[in-house]
């Protein structure tokens, strides 16, 4: 029991964590913790436009623990470019050491999870990449483009970084972004560069 | 689609409920959002002393909802004395207003989630509510008992609202957590009240 102890409040880091989009109607920004929280109710109100036969449970699974290795590691926009595998492998030795933690059954399981989101190539794991590049998406649609417009991302950068996943993980919610995304070019909801 | 995004977007305010515990380390309260995803992850660490056969997964599924109704109704403490009927009420309008969002068998499912918590008498639900009784007792217990101090609340009374609950859910847990009170008591990490 001490060992689980220490990894819950070792996942009180995560609450600090803070990303780029702002809550609707809150001042601060979101942090990761909130953010996962979201996703894994995100994967299962889409049930509906899963493909048949999708494990939902491992989506929501993937979704609560792919963002822990943040806690070492620390947030970076799906838009920055290059990095990206110093980052991973720092996010690997946080989840390795913070799910290490556990007694070794349920550490072994939560690293699975991990592991499958990453390596994005399971449909479950789709889905749920799908749903995770989602969800800031339809936060700046609601927002004006708020952290478009602060951190100066295109229309042709999003399209470039979250269509790809999008579509193949959940079609039905491509077509539905992509509409909306052109919408929101046309409102100048989009940071210059 | 339409209406999925509505629903998620409602969601939203539930990171903007704050709870009377704050987050190691930061000084800001915890709010619902992050409260509820942390539940779910100490639900799946705590599978080793779940009951042979519990279903984990509908546990988490009630943890992720459990809190919604705070969307409309604030998050009260569980030492708050009265008012739980008409509180329970207001909570059960919010969640049938805000799962009605979506269409008609993720709603209900959702709902039944919800119930299943409230009513607390199948073996899931009573781990879900050990499980969300247990997670501010072990804030309190890593944190000094801040809110048990800030908001006057004595060792009997922390007892008599979370032994019940933990020992018939978790028994484990409450036998964890009954010496780590003691020992807070012993260094006056309780209020007077």
């Amino acid at each position: 029991m001490e060992s689980i102890v220490e990894f819950i409040l070792e996942l009180e880091k995560l609450k600090g964590v803070t990303r780029k989009v702002r809550p609707l109607g809150l001042e601060r920004y979101e942090n990761s913790a909130e953010h996962s929280w979201q996703l894994a109710l995100l994967a299962v109100s889409l049930a509906d436009h899963a493909e048949p036969g999708l494990d939902l449970d491992r989506v929501v699974g993937m979704l609560l623990v792919h963002d822990i290795g943040e806690i070492d590691a620390g947030d970076v926009m799906v838009f920055t470019e290059g990095g990206w595998a110093e980052r991973q492998a720092a996010e690997r030795a946080a989840v390795e050491r913070i799910f290490g933690l556990l007694p070794g059954g349920q550490g072994a399981a939560f690293l699975a999870l991990w592991e499958e989101f990453e390596a994005g190539e399971s449909p479950e794991a789709r889905f749920a990449r799908a749903v995770d590049r989602a969800m800031p998406v339809l936060l700046n649609l609601a927002n004006d483009g708020q952290s478009w417009r602060e951190n100066g991302i295109s229309y042709e950068r999003v399209v470039a970084r979250v269509a790809a996943p999008i579509r193949e993980g959940c079609p039905a919610l491509w077509d539905y972004l992509e509409r909306r995304l052109g919408e929101a070019r046309d409102r100048g909801w989009f940071g210059a560069g």
